[in-house]
């Protein structure tokens, strides 16, 4: 953890000071992206020092072949990453005939970062002595345009502070790139052409194997004091790069320009022989709208994006900064344009989980999205796993599952799994349930009943059959059991009875059956094709109620609680707080099997089933497992602290609370985990924003209703936030003293202020 | 399985015909070994077919670096195993300018293997027609020699069937050989020198990391229809390897042979800097000797082997033979010279399981050692795991445990933990109870009562103390338990309170206790030497006793039987009869959950307890435990038919026994995994000697005399064995209606036939 790195601003992240041991740290941590592209925040100019170079373009991924020790049947060949793409950033730079490094500069004053996340872009200056004694200063703006979601932009600029200067620019691109996260060393790339003319560059490049065919291009323009600078350059083509040199002489003091407008065009939005004809027509119009003129836009772009999305918290810049960090990134991620696209645990900061969908988005993600865009956004994210039903089909046959039974994968790319550890890939299996979850969290909340009779109910059959066949019966019992689970808690592995996993395998049994019997009465058309397609019969809806009220769930008399597991009371309940220090993180300072026999809790596993499932039951019960749950949880995974403050929150426990909060939304910028440098933790981010809307300000949907149980941390003096209700734009303040709520537009709405029902007029504050 | 495979034969292993596809298999079955080194059947010839390339020397290994997909805490760095060391059974052949190599001959005739298990060599013989025309008789014998265990000797005919030929004989060392089971493709081996002269030549070589030094030496003679010729060769010596090439013209019909004397002196016999000295010598003697003189002394070694080992059996050559194949390849893989080797999985067979050390060891190979050889054997086998016990503890401490607790290791090759999978390295931690169990059978059968005193006890001590921090107490049951355990049934993992390695851990705790107290009593001065080493404690045993005494043990009142594990009884429990035949062998069938939550099992895990610790129940426990567990067993380990074989035949259910005898035996000679392409398994042969002795003979060692209840299958006439008991050699010899009984030497002994004691006098057969 380092409290000091980043510097306290509401709007912005700033650091200021070069230190080369934090180089790969605000790589991460000022990464941009625009939804389609994204790239860590590399330095344009050669660096020698350590550095983890990165640019990711969503959906262009390779399958790597899967690396194990002990080959287990079942396991994916492959396992289907996001890939470090062609950098386009780079601006090789020699100064009176010295290349700038920092590295290898004689001294770096006044070096500052700043990612602007107001109006989106980020900004490196600096001053620096060469080795050859000129002093230079350097500012660095680069964008990814949102609208154009094909171009970045970088205005490169360096003055001479103490001599004249001769000034080359050698704006680069390159196809020669690696992959840190790499199974096999196996190369990635293949480089079709590399072309240059007219100041402008091309190199097409094809992934190995998934056959992506992706343009990079650039072209650039040369200013100085302002004034562009028709210069000639020349173009120099190598085997997988391409560099144009720029040489300008300028005085001292006077400022020279480098400006390179690039990006990638896609073999997955352009035909392939199109990709470099659709680089000049992205390359006319930016350059002719020009550096300043693209800069406005994408304020524009960000300005309304934070109109919707801002939570704006007065009071508390820590927590202020936190919050529009993690919204930030969750936007610079992913926009909801693309159902081919969703959002990766790292999304565009870096490679670990290779850029794949795990069960985040649905558990985590998803209530975000809806509550702060167009519904298309969460429906586009449902209909990716629709997209996907097949690939879940064919994966759990993999597994000895029939008749249309349905697992989705732990981590995929394209529907297929890739994860490949046994007690994860093949034991998880509750990820079904988060899936089955967010098409009735979407209902839910969005209204939108039209979802699931034209592409839901599928998914939810697939998914009920698969834990219909998952469930065995136990003689012993005289109950269905689930045997050999993965819960949520990733400590436990192989565990028998995991109550969350039992819990969301009867609830989705329940709600298929009763979803079927819905369509088949409100959509005899679409449940025509379903039962067509599906073969679903009124004797598997009824085998399916049947082991849903027969599920085994274990429970401790002594305690009152529901167990984690069979046989969680075996174990030595020391918590937490009576735990050596020492030994923390245990997932770094234990070996796995003292891990698995001890209580402790990665993140949330029973209290998740009280998360989604909250009403079905009552507040004491919530309160009796908080208490018996939370002191050995050691939240060791960024998903964890989120649920718990939500549930602090509700069990009035602000103080323990706005820990949570904080813990969640500053766990990169304060780099709890001593990670950052591997990237950002995204999916996570969308649970800082639950704490919030969900946590504090109590917000839940009930029978087609907005309700609040607002409540304030003693460290803030009002947090506001909007929410979209079905087209509604409803915007809550919450203070110490007074709540403040106004619909925008036309209709009045009613909510539900701790519980009692309020009628809002439009465009009028109402004050509780 | 392919029973047509290997000619039924008493004394060898014969396969007639030459098929390419059987080509991995046969180099598999016909390996040869003496202890010291050991050998794949690969051709002499050059060979473009498919093919496994294997020589492998005791004791020298290569740590590879670990691979696995995620890393957990405590995994070892690396898997020590012995590695393909340089070759020099090569000898290339040219016949008329054309070079041998069978998979390219015109036709291939009388093709022809077989090893003598009763001399002790492989012979190879074949007549083909090259694309030359030219018709040969080919024969190969090979060699390594039991007493001179550096010594390898091939004698390899040629005569020419249908017209003069020029031979060329290229006889050849290769340093430049790969490994198949390698992680990383890392090169193994540094070649330090190559070199050649006077018809000998060297290579040394050094293993990269182990620094093991080994000099492989060769030297040649050419005769003419038995007549030493003395030719001029010319030696060619390249970067890794060295080749003497002789010509020979002879006539139709005439015998051209090359004899050549060759293996391996390493660092572990000798200075590194005397290795070629140390060669030199060998080959002066060898030479010297001959190629007869020498296979002669083989045959006497192997005689005096076969003379205390062998089991003969009337009436079923293929049992014969399966028994016989046992013995000679356990003898082939560890002689018992050297308390720095071991037995691996595979001997000197294959590469899989890295020719490491596992319990297997102590669980199977003991019992054979202990009765067909002087207890030296065995107690150099114990005394292996003394020597690895500090880093027993060291490998413990890696996991948390403290003050001298030991755990050792799954898999090694000098006392380090080498295997990665973390439900196996740190789970089946069962291993232990195997190690202190193999120290209380020797010292039972041997009566050896020193062993205990000078190194058993801080064997037991540190195994004790493991025991004693590993289980915990449960408060819900009142009772220590031990959780997050693999049994001896891998087809569970991570299982609570397998019954398995609680009793074995309980009843290692009770066993060291009384040996602490034993010794404390009987050998003072020891106790004293082992008190300051270990700063045992009189607390510290009764705490042992307490835990053991309060150990918890899954129990069902139900069946009357005792659980393999926690929640057993929820499984499914269909048998393996009742599962349709096409989910087997289900490792290969079935993904790892199904298996996991699936009744079936892999081999003995309760009737392991049952069969160490036998008289501990009632033969109507067994029979219940029996009925109970053997239904739903799959045998999919080598190892699991012995066991059952042995409590079928105690249960008087002799085809039964006999099924698994059979299976047991015949394993590898008929391929029933098909996988004996990777080589034999070497330790479960130890168990198929299991089967008769202790199986159908019924042999047992209580209260310091043998025991027998012998009994006979419907299948044979009758069977014989001999035992080494306390320095007496025993006889058995049993027919369906008279069992004989012979003790050698000059005293009587005392022995309990069907539970009534007699007195063999010496030299005398004695018929019950």
């Amino acid at each position: 953890m380092n409290q000091d790195y980043i510097q306290p601003n509401e709007w912005s992240i700033i650091e200021e000071g070069f230190d080369k041991q934090r180089v790969k740290s605000s790589e991460s941590l000022f990464s941009i992206g625009n939804g389609a592209m994204g790239q860590r925040a590399n330095f344009e100019e050669t660096y020698t020092g350590k550095t983890f170079q990165g640019s990711y373009i969503g959906g262009v991924y390779y399958p790597d072949k899967t690396r194990v020790g002990w080959w287990k049947n079942g396991y994916p060949e492959y396992f289907a990453k996001v890939i470090n793409a062609p950098n386009w950033i780079g601006i090789n730079v020699e100064i009176n005939g010295e290349a700038l490094d920092l590295n290898t500069c004689k001294e770096v004053r006044n070096f500052r970062r700043e990612l602007n996340m107001k109006e989106g872009w980020y900004q490196r200056s600096f001053e620096a002595t060469l080795q050859n004694g000129t002093e230079i200063a350097l500012e660095s703006t680069r964008i990814l345009h949102i609208e154009e979601d094909e171009l970045g932009i970088i205005n490169f600029e360096i003055t001479p502070l103490n001599r004249d200067a001769e000034i080359v620019f050698m704006p680069y691109l390159d196809g020669g790139i690696t992959n840190e996260d790499s199974n096999w060393d196996d190369k990635f790339w293949d480089t079709l052409s590399v072309q240059e003319g007219n100041h402008q560059a091309f190199i097409r490049s094809r992934t190995m194997k998934t056959h992506f065919d992706v343009c990079t291009y650039m072209q650039s323009k040369v200013f100085v004091n302002g004034a562009e600078k028709s210069l000639d350059y020349t173009g120099a083509i190598k085997e997988l790069s391409v560099a144009l040199t720029y040489k300008v002489s300028v005085k001292k003091g006077e400022k020279a320009t480098l400006q390179k407008f690039a990006g990638y065009t896609i073999s997955l939005n352009h035909k392939p022989e199109d990709l470099i004809d659709a680089s000049i027509k992205v390359l006319q119009k930016a350059t002719k709208e020009g550096y300043s003129a693209l800069k406005q836009q994408q304020t524009e772009a960000w300005a309304s994006i934070w109109e919707m999305a801002d939570i704006a918290i007065k009071g508390d810049v820590k927590a202020q900064q936190g919050i529009r960090f993690n919204i930030f990134q969750l936007n610079q991620t992913y926009l909801g344009k693309d159902a081919r696209l969703n959002i990766g645990p790292k999304g565009f900061t870096g490679e670990k989980y290779g850029g794949s969908t795990y069960w985040d988005t649905e558990a985590y993600c998803i209530p975000f999205y809806m509550a702060t865009k167009d519904q298309a956004v969460a429906r586009n994210l449902l209909t990716y796993r629709y997209n996907h039903l097949q690939k879940a089909i064919e994966n759990a046959q993999k597994l000895g599952f029939k008749n249309g039974a349905a697992l989705y994968p732990m981590v995929t790319m394209n529907g297929e799994e890739c994860h490949n550890e046994w007690e994860i890939t093949f034991e998880e299996i509750h990820r079904n349930g988060a899936i089955a979850f967010a098409i009735y969290n979407y209902e839910r909340f969005t209204g939108d009943t039209s979802y699931i009779p034209e592409k839901g109910l599928e998914v939810l059959i697939g998914i009920a059959r698969f834990w219909e066949q998952r469930a065995t019966f136990s003689k012993a019992k005289n109950k269905y059991v689930i045997l050999g689970v993965t819960g949520p808690n990733e400590y436990e592995n192989n565990v028998n009875n995991n109550w969350y996993t039992n819990y969301v395998a009867k609830w989705c049994l329940e709600y298929a059956a009763s979803e079927v019997e819905k369509v088949k009465k409100s959509n005899p058309e679409d449940f025509k094709r379903i039962e067509a397609k599906t073969k679903i019969s009124g004797q598997e809806v009824l085998d399916w109620n049947k082991t849903a009220s027969n599920m085994y769930f274990p429970y401790s008399e002594e305690f009152g609680i529901y167990l984690q597991q069979d046989g969680f009371l075996d174990k030595e309940l020391i918590t937490v707080a009576n735990l050596d220090r020492s030994n923390r993180p245990i997932n770094q300072k234990w070996s796995w099997d003292r891990i698995l026999r001890s209580p402790y809790i990665k993140q949330a596993d029973t209290l998740q089933g009280f998360y989604f499932f909250e009403e079905h039951f009552s507040k004491e019960q919530l309160e009796k497992h908080f208490d018996f749950y939370e002191p050995f949880t050691v939240h060791e995974s960024s998903l964890s602290p989120c649920v718990h403050s939500i549930q602090a929150a509700k069990l009035d426990r602000m103080e323990q609370a706005y820990t949570f909060y904080l813990r969640t939304s500053r766990l990169d910028l304060d780099d709890y985990n001593k990670e950052v440098e591997e990237g950002c933790h995204i999916t996570s981010m969308a649970g800082t924003w639950m704490s919030i809307v969900e946590g504090f300000g109590g917000m839940r949907v009930r029978e087609g209703k907005l309700h609040f149980e607002p409540k304030i941390p003693e460290q803030w003096d009002q947090y506001s936030f909007k929410v979209n209700f079905r087209g509604q734009i409803l915007k809550v303040s919450i203070s110490k003293n007074k709540q403040v709520f106004k619909v925008d537009g036309d209709s009045p709405l009613n909510i539900v202020v701790n519980q009692k029902e309020i009628t809002l007029a439009p465009n009028t504050e109402t004050t509780v």
